[in-house]
Order: structure tokens, then C-alpha cells, then sequence
């Protein structure tokens, strides 16, 4: 390709409201435009790349036996109602009706519609089945952002696995396991292997692969001594035991009227935040419900739901915290209280000599031993891991990281054969009905987060695996005949050798040739310029370090041809 | 690939509801499943093909210097607002509201969005810019049918071209039609080019690629002398001249009870129906308009709606139709009518001793001249050919054939860039509006209309450019090992010489692997039986003849290889 018949509007300026670095050099390097909030145009360049991260998954699918399909972007609103996904996706699913007035949803995900597929397959000889497909998907985020990060339109590798037994499907989820990561390893994308929650989509395990990004939304906890890593909405850790007194016989109220939080308590009355109780009212499915932390731990809400299984959590008003408690937020607690489920941290599990909220304004409780005088219904891990904390595996200091997700496979379950009535004959001669997995890569949430991971000052620094050319030949002063035949004849050499190169032969000044090559993110560049020529060198660059090697006209293609081998 | 890892699941029986001969043999051959009325899932033969299919279209696309993009399907309403489009387009538009309650339109074309992205060219000196995309489009048939060939959601090729002058269009226009043929031709796909009306894309010029098929709904008009071809809705004759006779010197009432149709009239008054004129009342923009014909003539409604540059028409009401005329359908006529808009036929034009209706129910008018006494306010071409009339260039009798619209391509002008504010800098400096081509193929049609050219009566005969394999190889017992390890080892040289190669190692009678192969289409098949290679031979067929030849084992893959390149 020559760069004067390529389209990439490059941009001497950031983008006002970009605020991920990917973000920024996918606009500047002329690879996207956005048309509205959450939907991206991709231009010649993000094809390119586009392509190339397709194909790397399409490989490695293929190499674990799966099949391609295409199924539809618009699906019958009755088969999500049928798996109850009507409801639960609530307003992230956009929705419309068609001429005749029949309810349709646009594919978030296609976990119903692949197993409407599957109804047909007959027995458990058709099994396991491996079925992907790259489609684009619709998700009416609240808040669209971070560029190609976090849209509302956008292509993803979904595969879904059909096992008659569950042995088959641990099978078939180690084996996208593996094959999630070769992916990331190709696209150059440092991915950590997480324990996830399941969230809608249902199912008994899964793990998510996220990469380190200042610009991403998730924790992950992880530890460097063993390996342990957890999405924080399941990871835990091994606390240090709290040596507690004997604490009172019983609670003694004691007035607090200038203590509202558990800062102004440790500080004003000398009572350490971990010898708090923090009670957290929430409303879980309807159902107002008492959760108890320890004063310096936080709530990981989706370790609630997971717990309770619920559908829908959110924090009690003011106005329903005082009707139920007869108190603020501030002086609430859960000593005495019956009538409402009492859900507590297992980090308050023995614990005494405690402080908590008496439900009376500007009154608190001490001396309280929670199994003691609490009714906790059910004891379960809800709070949030910090920085530090021992690692529960190993107890070495665990790490927090933020991360993009790039990548998240599910064990299903039966929940989707079993609502839309898939079975097929069993070796026994019984129905047997399949079980599922669900494994999904975001094509151009990966192209950004390999930006994320591969930039400098610069621009893009692209791994040779997904850049849109592995090599640009830069003439500079393409009015001069000599240069011109010398970086045509390069150019022509390295496409009979199936190099992806790209030919600069703008009429630009030199400079500004250099700044677009390393903005765009070109691994290797090769300059051709007539005082080089004159001594029969060309340069050849290095986009990753900089370096620059002066290299004989006749061995540039053979020497890119290494550097391209020993950078595959 | 081996088929014991292919999902294909054929079937025995044809579908209950399947009318296209291309849907029966798809959805038999195992190559897709319908999801909804319009809406199909691509099973893996089928991605396989439409693969194909997309590597020829972007290959013709590339080679004409055209640069891919992918541009959202989702789009902001305001968009299609401006160009008057979010209202012409009517229910054939999937419309939908997001969270925040803004419209959103599915897109069923991009001229808009590829205009929106063309707002950053700068200068002349930026174009010709050929911008194309494989993108899913929405749109809302009224009556989705014919498996593929009529659906609501479909990939499409479609490409935008922009220039600064009207030669420039006229080059890139030339340079889509030169792609088109050869796609076509590549495809195996006879395709007739035809004129074609440009509808609600507006422009200037458009040219439709008309494949013929029963399964079509197009008709087109074309003569076998001299390469005439229009679409109906373009398509003109040559009629041979009516000798009239002098008629009276004023039309005169006569009493027609007993006929209310061209026919009756003809039958019952010795008025051939050539000597009649045939009044329709249409409302065209809501505008009450008078349509006349020659009484054996039919109207085409999109040379109405052309000729008035409509946005819609419709037949009126017999209310609207009595209120305006005092009279029924079967004794209209236009004599004497002010104040309505009144179009006639060329064909009418000069003609005299004519009869029509007299605006009274029982009524007619005979001896009437058509420009003497109808106040006609304008002359078109609005009557459909029908075979057997002159060809209008050359004479030779007209043929009308049912077809398939597989391409169309336009040359749209600055309708779009204007409305949506597109400038460059001239070469004089000014500000210049580009001129616009938009250019389209139906992926997922262009699959089924090959299938209707392309088929026998055991099913599909691929070409062997887009066959989901080109070769099978079939064992016939694979169970006797020197037959499992005879078919392996052609299967593994198959490979070794780049041929997509499928190997039957399926454990299933002959029978049905034979009529498999031959259903889903593969262009040669290897039989491999214990007879044969007790003798050192396999059998090679060619799907399309039925020819078989005895090849020796060792030449088998050179004979195969031959018998592509020749098919290539």
C-alpha cells in the first residue's frame, strides 16, 4: 500500500475529550472516528489492525476444534423472556419493535439464541460442540467512554461450548482457557487469569483476563509469590487476627452526638475503626436487609448479590432506613433488631468487644460480642481486599491492580438448555440435557488495550502481530528520482515477500513523515534519503527502542526480514 | 477439515415453508437455520462460502484502489433528519430509542454516516476517495421471504465514492461497474447490467446487476439484438404507430351499463382496447393526480413516482375517487376535468377516435382526440413493457425476464455532501461540493442467487470459487484400515498443496455420503473404496457433469489439482 491512496487523518492535537491514551492515539493516528457517544467509525488503519486481531482468534478457535457460525444481531424479544433475560438486562438492552408491532432486542450477548441452534442436535455423539462467531453486539451502556474501551456497538469472538457431561464441559473450558491465553500472548496483551463473578450470565465458575490499565474499570487482586489473582468481586485475602477484650456482659449505650462516621467515632471516642461495626443498610430484591462489615472494611455490592443470589441490590433511602430502624445512617446497628434478614462479614465472626450504632441519633453501643448479641442470619465474605492484605493462598502482601477486561469465559450450567428445552439421547438411552460454557473477547476493546500496553510519548508502538503495515519504507524528498526508484524497489522487494509494508511517497517534509510513522505505530521503518544512497545505506528503525541501524541498500530487506522473524 | 468435526446437519426432506429453490437447498444442504421471519443464523459451510465470497468482492474492490472502513450500524436520528431521509425511508427503517430516550435509527444504508466521516476532507487534492465496508444492514421488509434472498438483516458490501467533479464521479462510477462484472463473473453469477430507477437514493444515473432466477422479483427487460436492458421501472419500446381514424368533432356520450372494464368494453362495444384510454386516479404527495394510459397498457409506479419526483403514491379510494370525479372506477375519464393535475402516456400522444369513460357511472365517450379535448398538463413514459415489443434501439423483439437485483450502483451527485455541509478547497481556491457514488452488493443474496443458478436435483453445484471445499474425499468404510489410510494420506497431500480439502471420515453407508457431498455442492469429490485400491485406482467426479474417471492413487491429487486450475 502507498501512503498517498491510504486514508489516515492524522491529527497534530489530541482530541479534546479524550481521556484514555488509547483513546487519544486511536484519534490522533487517524484510526477512529466517533460518530456519537459509545459508536466508533473504524478507518483504513483500524481494519487493518481489526483484521489481524480476527484472525489471530480465529486461529487459535480453530485450533480447539471450533466451528464458525454468523447468528443474527436482532433477536425475538420471547427468547430472552423465555431464559427470564427479558427483565434482567433491564436498560443495557436496547429494545424495538419491527412494523408489526412484535418486540425485538438487539444481541448483548448470544448465549440464547446459539442454544436455540443447538436444539437440533440429536445425540450425545454430536457432542462436544464448539461454536463461535465474530458479531457485532449492542449494549446500551450508561456510560459510554475511553474511546473503544467502553461502547455501546462492538465486534466480539463469542463461542459457546455443548457438552453432554460435566467433565465435558471442564474440558471444553480449558481449553479456551488455553486458547484465551495464546490469544493475548499473540496480540501482545499482558492479560491476568482472574476468578470472576458470573454476574447474568448465571453458571457455576468463570474467569475473566484483565489487563493492567491506568485507563481500565477493574480491580484485580493479585499475588506475585504464588500466582493467586481475583477480580475483587471474588477475591479475598488472609486478615491478621484482631486480639479482642472481653468486652461487657452486655452493650452499654454511651452518647456519640458528635459521631456520625466511623472516622469522628475512632477519633473523638478512641475507638479504632476495626473495632467498629459498620452497618449498611441495603435494599436486596425488595427486601430491606442489614449488611455488617467491620468499620475499616468496605462492601463489594456484587459479593452481595452473588451471596443472595439476588437480581437487583441498591442502598436503602434515608426515609426507609428510618422507618425500619428509627434512626440516621451514623448511629445504626443491628443489636436487637429481628424482622429483617442480618447479613454479616466473616471478618466479624467471633469478634468481641465491639462498637456499633444503637439505632437512637448521637448513640452508640460498645462492649457488644457480635455472635453474642447480633441475630446474624448468614455469615458470608462481602468485603473488599485492599492493597496489602495477606495473600489467602500464600500470605504474601497482595496487589491491587487496575484493569480493562479483555476477555471472559463462563461455565454455564444447564440454565439455557434447560429453560429453551434442548436434550439429546444419552449413552444410556435416557435425554440427557447439555451442559454450556460461554467465552467472549472484545475485538476492538483488545485493539485499544494493546494500545494501553504498547505507546510512549510518541504514539503507538504496535506488536508486529496486529500493526496495520510491519514495515514503512520512508522516502524522503520523493521529487528526487534516485530516492524514489531506490524506496519503490524496496518496496516491491519486501511485497514479493509478503511483508506487510506500507510506502511513505507523500511530497511531506521529513519530519512530518517521521512523527506520522511513530504515530501510527509502524514496527520498523526503513529510510531512504539521498546522502544514504549516495553511500549505499539505507536506515532501518526500530518503532519499540528507537534504534537505528545503518544497513547496506542490498541487505534491508533481508535484515527487516530478521528483525520481523525474531520479533514473531 | 473432517466432516466427523463439521457441524452439516442436513436433512432428508425439504422444508414445509421454503418457496426459493436457493432457501430449500440451504437450509437441506445444512448451511443455515432461520432464527425469525428474515433473520437466519450462518451455520459453518455457510460462513465458509460467504467468506469466499468476501475475499472476491474486497480483492475487485482493493484492486480499484478502494479502502475498506467499518462504520457503526447504530445511528444518531439528527443524521438522517438532515437529509430528509429519517421520514422517506417509513417503516422499512428499524427505529429504537436508547436509555436517554434519544431516536436511533438501524442503519439500512450509509450514505449518511460515510458523508458525516467525509466532513475532514480538506482539498481537492484529497480525492477521488473510494470508501467501502462489510457491515450488517436492518432494514423492515414488509414481507421477508425466499430464505436469503429477502430479509430484514443482511451483511452488505457497499462503497462510497467521492470526487470533486462530475468526470471524476463519472471515472469512479465506470471503475464500480468494471468491478462489478468481474465480481460477478468471479462469482460465477451471470448478472445483466441494467438502467435502473435511482428511488430514495436520489441521483442521477443508476445501474442495477440483474440476476436471473425464478426465485426473483424483479423484472427485466432486455433484448438478445443489440444488448438493450433496462430495469422495468426504466425500461422503454418502440411501439409500432396506431392508424387512427379522423374521430368526431366532439366527443360523444354513449351507454356502456354492462361494461365496467377495458375488457367488457372491448367485448361488448367493439372498442379494442388500444383505441381506449385507461384512467387512474393516484395520490401522489397527497395530491389528487389523473393518470392516463392506452387501455392495453399497465402503468409502472416508479416511473410515476420519477416522473413527479414523489415521495410516495398510492391508488386513490373509490371515496376519494367519487368525491373528485362524481363518478366509479369503469366510467372515468379525463375530458373536461380542471383543476386535478392529469399525466398521460407518450404512448397516447396524437391519438384521436379514441373512447373513454364519461365520468358517469354507465357512461363512456367515443370519438374523443386526446389533445383536443384533454387538458393534459404533462407527457411521460409510465407504461410497462411487455415481451415481444420492439426493442427501442434497434427494433428486434423485447424479452422480460424474472431476476434478482444483486448489484446496484448510482451516482448520487452532492445531495448528501450538500446537506450535510461537505466542502474542499478547489484547485481555484473556492470552496467545492464532492459529487457521490454509492454502490452496493448483498452478501447473503449474492450466496442464495448463486445457489439459483448454480443447483440440479440433488442439490447444489458450487462454483468452485466460492464451494464451502473444493474437494471431497470419501471414504467409503473407514473402517478398513487401508481405506482410512489411503483417504488420510490424499487428504494430507490435498492440504500440503493448499487445496480446501474436506475429508469424509464419517462411519456412514455410501450412500449417504454421496448424496451429502452432493447436496451441499462440492465441485469434485475422491472416492475412496477397498475395490479401487485393491486395483490402485479412486474414483474422481465432477459434481457438475456427473462425470466420473478411475484416476491411479498416485496421480489422483495432480488430476484434482489440474481439474481446479482449469475450473479457476
Amino acid at each position: 500500500m502507498r501512503w498517498s491512496q491510504l486514508y489516515v487523518p492524522t491529527l497534530r492535537e489530541d482530541p479534546a475529550d479524550a481521556d484514555a491514551v488509547s483513546h487519544r492515539l486511536l484519534v490522533r493516528g487517524g484510526f477512529v472516528r466517533q460518530l456519537m457517544a459509545g459508536h466508533y467509525s473504524l478507518l483504513p488503519l483500524a481494519v487493518r489492525v481489526r483484521a489481524k486481531i480476527v484472525d489471530v482468534i480465529r486461529e487459535e478457535m480453530t485450533a480447539i476444534g471450533a466451528q464458525e457460525f454468523v447468528l443474527p444481531a436482532m433477536h425475538p424479544a420471547e427468547v430472552w423472556q423465555r431464559t427470564g433475560r427479558w427483565e434482567v438486562m433491564g436498560e443495557e438492552m436496547f429494545r424495538l419493535k419491527d412494523r408489526k408491532g412484535a418486540d425485538m432486542a438487539l444481541g448483548m450477548t448470544h448465549e440464547e439464541i446459539f442454544t436455540v441452534l443447538s436444539q437440533e442436535l440429536r445425540s450425545y455423539r454430536d457432542l462436544p460442540q464448539l461454536w463461535y462467531q465474530f458479531q457485532t453486539k449492542f449494549r446500551d451502556e450508561a456510560r459510554p467512554k475511553s474511546g473503544l474501551l467502553r461502547v455501546r456497538e462492538f465486534t466480539m469472538k463469542d463461542s459457546y461450548s455443548f457438552d453432554a457431561a460435566d467433565e465435558g464441559l471442564d474440558h471444553s473450558f480449558d481449553l479456551h482457557r488455553g486458547a484465551y491465553e495464546r490469544i493475548f500472548e499473540r496480540l501482545g496483551l499482558p492479560a491476568i487469569a482472574v476468578q470472576a463473578s458470573s454476574g447474568s450470565m448465571g453458571g457455576s465458575a468463570s474467569v475473566e483476563f484483565m489487563s493492567p490499565s491506568d485507563a481500565g474499570e477493574d480491580l484485580v487482586v493479585r499475588c506475585l509469590g504464588c500466582g493467586y489473582a481475583a477480580n475483587t468481586e471474588k477475591a479475598t485475602s488472609a486478615l491478621a487476627a484482631v486480639t479482642d477484650g472481653p468486652g461487657l456482659d452486655m452493650p452499654e449505650r454511651f452518647d456519640t452526638p458528635d459521631a456520625r462516621t466511623i472516622d469522628e467515632l475512632a477519633r473523638l471516642h478512641c475507638v479504632p475503626a476495626e473495632r467498629q461495626i459498620k452497618t449498611l443498610v441495603y435494599v436486596v430484591d425488595d427486601q430491606l436487609t442489614l449488611v455488617l462489615l467491620r468499620g475499616d472494611h468496605s462492601l463489594v455490592e456484587q459479593k452481595l448479590i452473588d451471596t443472595l443470589a439476588a437480581t437487583a441490590v441498591r442502598p436503602a433511602t434515608a426515609e426507609e432506613i428510618q422507618a425500619a430502624l428509627g434512626a440516621s445512617p451514623g448511629s445504626l446497628g443491628a443489636v436487637g433488631v429481628t424482622g429483617l434478614p442480618i447479613l454479616a462479614d466473616e471478618a466479624l465472626r467471633g469478634r468481641t468487644d465491639m462498637t456499633t450504632g444503637a439505632n437512637t441519633d448521637g448513640v452508640h453501643l460498645r462492649g457488644l460480642s457480635v455472635e453474642r448479641d447480633i441475630a446474624v442470619q448468614r455469615w458470608a465474605d462481602l468485603r473488599e481486599v485492599v492493597s496489602g492484605e495477606p495473600c489467602p493462598a500464600c500470605g504474601e502482601p497482595l496487589e491491587v491492580v487496575v484493569t480493562i477486561e479483555v476477555g471472559h469465559i463462563f461455565k454455564l450450567g444447564r440454565k439455557y438448555t434447560e429453560t429453551l428445552g434442548v436434550t439429546v439421547l444419552g449413552p444410556d438411552g435416557d435425554r440427557v440435557v447439555p451442559t454450556m460454557g460461554s467465552y467472549g473477547i472484545g475485538v476492538e476493546r483488545a485493539m485499544a488495550s494493546i494500545v494501553e500496553t504498547h505507546h510512549d510519548e510518541k504514539g503507538i508502538v504496535w506488536p508486529v502481530s496486529v500493526a496495520p503495515f510491519e514495515v514503512a519504507v520512508v522516502a524522503l524528498g520523493v521529487t528526487d528520482a534516485t530516492v524514489a526508484e531506490a524506496a519503490e524497489d524496496l518496496y516491491r522487494q519486501l511485497r514479493a515477500e509478503r511483508v506487510d509494508v506500507l510506502l511513505d511517497d507523500r511530497n511531506e517534509r521529513p519530519g512530518v513523515k517521521f512523527s506520522d510513522v511513530e504515530l501510527v505505530g509502524i514496527p520498523y521503518r526503513i529510510t531512504v534519503g539521498a546522502r544514504g544512497l549516495a553511500e549505499g545505506t539505507v536506515e532501518v528503525t526500530t518503532r519499540a527502542t528507537g534504534e537505528t541501524q545503518l544497513v547496506p541498500v542490498a541487505q534491508a530487506v533481508e535484515h527487516v526480514r530478521k528483525l520481523l522473524t525474531a520479533a514473531a
